[in-house]
């Protein structure tokens, strides 16, 4: 047995407590190394008596990433109280693995065990359950719809009259938003993700001015309030972004320290030298002079931004915040952050803006979720880009669904595309079927999936500014085949909770000649089969399950049938999909 | 190249933030299989420019544990951001390792590459610099002695009567501690832990019945602050023991529980169920029915205890909290009770009763150190028990070595033996040379070293209660040589930063066959090389460094000597050893 293959550590997605009173614990090994693995526990307070009692519980193998192979197991410790270790097998040896190490035979010294000392609810991660069933959809505001031209500022160019630029302003509002709420219920997305919204230069408004004040150019606060209460009335959530690394240049503390030097009162609130000569140095994001960075570590800081976060909440009842380059602020402040926003508001969902591995933030004292860009980019390079085959594909979704504890999966924030990226049409070279064959991927795995405005009528763009496009309006230039699928999707997704979070996804087969794809979602009462043909050619894909006998209902096609064969397979169209629902 | 066995992950101690402005930056690879480890590395914001500025930096090979081999390097990134990946080289083949796993060449796509978004100082883990120049020495308040007998309870035994058993009252007190000041300062410890001595019925007060009240038979809070005053006089420092796990079965709130059932207000306090016939269960620590868990979830109690925190800080200006059963309590605890304590005693140290792997509790936002247990323990296989050999304890302490940030192994608490442990005497047969040989390991390597009240004199005692047995103050009773042997130790300890915390260890050599080893501390200017002959006959061990024509100061025996040969060795007794400073 491959020893230097084997990890298990407790922490992370390793081990760790669910809210349902449970200690979730997972073992990674060697591909195809291992034939069992057993979990040997028990209480760290029998250790030193005569017959220790131990219980040993076989280990369910629940994926590989084609390296590795993991293993999980659910335990409730009758004392919530937990020592354990692992008793690994193969053909030609056993293992056994505890805190200490490997011995080839069960290791009697409980001390060496691995340690989980007491189950705490409080340590467990823990989301808002509302988010589970949650379509979102990402509004820029000043691209969706201009609903008051009193508000637009000099030099607003007509809707969609010229492609964006950098630093173009169309006029959009937030009485645009409200107009169109009925279409986004026609839709059927049950919350809203605004990017910025609070004073600022740009038109992206990512170089806030004042963090207590929406931008004229998009209404007032009294708008704010009309667009959550029409909202909450037609039962769609409310998300704001909020820029908390950095500040506008014209943010007036910055200004004040521009003036006064190392006199102002404000000069710790930055990431400032201040040379001998006069000059000023400051930090940034990115290197974005625009964009001062703040000092999050500072008092005063810390307390501004708080209010923040919660004066929204007060004023406005707003539902969510995604918080901006989260991932460039101190953990401190996350902590911070959530403790004064959940004491009095738990079930505000918080999402940080995180791209890469976001293990750090999830281990449920910062964040609900964050934007989850490494699904998103898997999703991209098999279905939009076809640069990964359906192997390859499989076993990075396995590692993926390895990488966090399992409750994280259930509510991060699964967009395809955003303001920051190419438009997913673009993205599949203006092929709108692996579009579709991509949503439907999105939209019946675990998440809360978010559409990008536009998308959902087959909006193009590409890298900013050419994903900032003006919404279309026009019913004549909207793709009415691109708004009727998505419109079925969502309401597929929402009419069988099975598709999302209320379903095990569990992978069934997979033709690496046929680059197809067949998984299923399940819960106690029924299961959802999807097919997908990931080619462009008609092909016939046979299904890994004995069905003879069982009424299928083909989800898409609201058509039933009984399966009257041994073997059943399915024809599906180049990049076409099919869902076939069974009841248990 | 063995992919299997390559670990890394931002976070714990393979990836964090140092208090002066670095990363450190640690990677896993299986034992002699990898030759060269290049980091390459740069900022996250210049990668979409043509040409990406990377720079390459060789890690040093930082030690083996027999399975895996460790790679580490620090890191000063200008912007304070960076994204690194890992370049593997070894005769037959190179590499590269991202986030996204492995490629067989250099990877361009800097997204891909891991994550370390903005260096923050208040994400670093920092305990208090006094930590790494003490030695403490652990004071069980009934054992060490009685100095006002006016306080002694009904059934007060003669001291040092009998053996102690698990009921005994032996009269120790503070005045006794007070009384005895100067013998620590003629011993050379400078900080004293404190086992609980807050109301209580049991012997050991770990059944707080009162956290305000110093137990009668102690004192009062006059004579702790006496205690206090008396000791910062001294330059010794002051830790009190925090039992927040768990209370006494007296304490008035579970009392309270008793006589009212759900009707109490405090019901909510512990961990309770209430039968629909008045049964009350109630969970406790371990299976000890007088010491009822408390909820540490709960506001009112988290109130109380955070009040203790403060409390004998403000009152009695004490400098540490030792934390009982620290594992046992929620991690939301933990991080509350570090803000509200350091936020006006920023200099307090916190100390958690963690047996196992504490790396959940040693990332900055809760203890500065933990009890060292595995580490005692490893000292006693080594050098008491003898179960292992000298291949084996390189191993597991270059094992060790990797477990944690390096900032963490210079506080935590280094004991070899406590009130649960049997003492270091019995552990190692009574044979006092293998003690004093497993103390200059103790005193000549990371942490804060840690004497059990008598172990400097040879008190004996096997497992609780014969560990607690009653110090002996007759002089013709104490081990005279023991006494100066620590003595000297210590002295030699404080005289030389190098052989504590300022220093650098390294192991140079061992020989299995002799189960000698040899390693050394350096800083800057001096280096000090240990030889220790872990065997039971004279023996003539090989120095493995050339010091021909180097001045030679041996520390133990006060001598200067000149290096005359190419091949230096030393010959030592049985379970002797030597330290040798060389000026650099």
């Amino acid at each position: 047995m491959l020893r230097e293959a084997i990890y298990h550590r407790p922490g992370g997605q390793f081990a760790y407590p669910t809210c349902d009173g449970s200690f979730q614990i997972q073992l990674r090994t060697k591909h195809q190394n291992v034939n069992s693995v057993n979990l040997l526990y028990g209480d760290p307070f029998e250790f030193d008596q005569e017959n220790w009692k131990s219980t040993s519980s076989q280990m369910l193998h629940s994926g590989t990433d084609g390296l590795f192979d993991y293993w999980s197991v659910t335990v409730f410790p009758p004392q919530k109280r937990l020592k354990y270790a692992f008793h690994l097998k193969n053909d030609e040896s056993e293992l056994f693995f505890t805190e200490k190490g490997f011995t080839d035979h069960v290791h009697k010294d409980f001390s060496a065990y691995f340690c989980l000392p007491y189950y705490h609810r409080s340590d467990a991660f823990k989301a808002p359950e509302w988010v589970k069933n949650t379509v979102w959809y990402q509004i820029f505001p000043d691209r969706f719809a201009n609903g008051d031209t009193s508000n637009d500022p000099a030099g607003t160019l007509a809707w969609n009259s010229i492609e964006p630029a950098s630093d173009s302003i169309f006029g959009g509002d937030l009485q645009g938003v409200i107009q169109h709420l009925d279409y986004l219920v026609d839709l059927g997305i049950n919350g809203i993700y605004f990017t910025p919204l609070f004073r600022a230069h740009s038109n992206h408004k990512y170089d806030t001015v004042n963090y207590f004040e929406i931008d004229p150019q998009f209404g007032s606060i009294q708008d704010m309030k009309e667009v959550v209460k029409e909202s909450h009335a037609r039962g769609i959530r409310v998300m704001l972004d909020a820029v908390f690394n950095h500040c506008g240049q014209d943010f007036p503390p910055f200004q004040n320290v521009l003036q006064h030097g190392e006199a102002s009162p404000y000069k710790d609130w930055f990431h400032i030298s201040f040379s001998s000569t006069g000059d000023i140095q400051y930090e940034t994001f990115s290197f974005e002079k625009s964009m001062p960075k703040l000092n999050t570590q500072h008092p005063e800081v810390r307390k501004l931004l708080f209010d923040v976060g919660q004066f929204w909440i007060r004023e406005c009842h707003i539902d969510g915040w995604r918080l901006d380059v989260a991932n460039e602020i101190d953990h401190q402040f996350w902590k911070d952050f959530r403790q004064v926003i959940k004491r009095d508001h738990p079930d505000v969902y918080l999402v940080g803006e995180v791209w890469h591995d976001a293990m750090p933030w999830l281990n449920g004292d910062q964040f609900d979720a964050v934007m989850n860009y490494p699904f998103a980019q898997l999703l991209h390079q098999f279905f939009a880009y076809n640069v990964i085959n359906v192997e390859q594909f499989t076993k990075s979704l396995q590692h993926y669904l390895h990488q966090y504890p399992k409750p994280v999966y259930h509510t991060l924030f699964n967009m395809v595309g955003s303001h920051d990226t190419p438009r997913i049409v673009n993205l599949a070279k203006m092929n709108k079927q692996k579009v579709k064959l991509l949503s439907v991927f999105q939209f019946s795995f675990y998440g809360s999936p978010s559409i990008y405005y536009g998308d959902e009528l087959g909006l193009t763009g590409d890298q900013d500014p050419g994903c900032r496009k003006c919404m279309e309006w026009d019913n004549s230039r909207q793709d009415q085949d691109m708004l009727t699928f998505m419109k079925r999707l969502i309401h597929l997704r929402k009419q069988y909770p099975v598709l999302g979070n209320e379903g095990e996804f569990q992978l069934l087969s997979y033709d690496i000649n046929q680059n197809s794809i067949c998984y299923q979602r399940e819960n106690s009462t029924e299961f959802v089969i999807v097919v997908m043909n990931n080619h462009p050619e008609k092909q016939t894909i046979l299904l890994p399950l004995q069905l003879k006998d069982r009424t299928i209902f083909d989800l898409w096609l609201s058509k039933e049938f009984a399966a009257h064969s041994d073997q059943l397979s399915v024809t599906l169209d180049g990049y076409d999909f099919t869902l076939l629902l069974i009841k248990k």
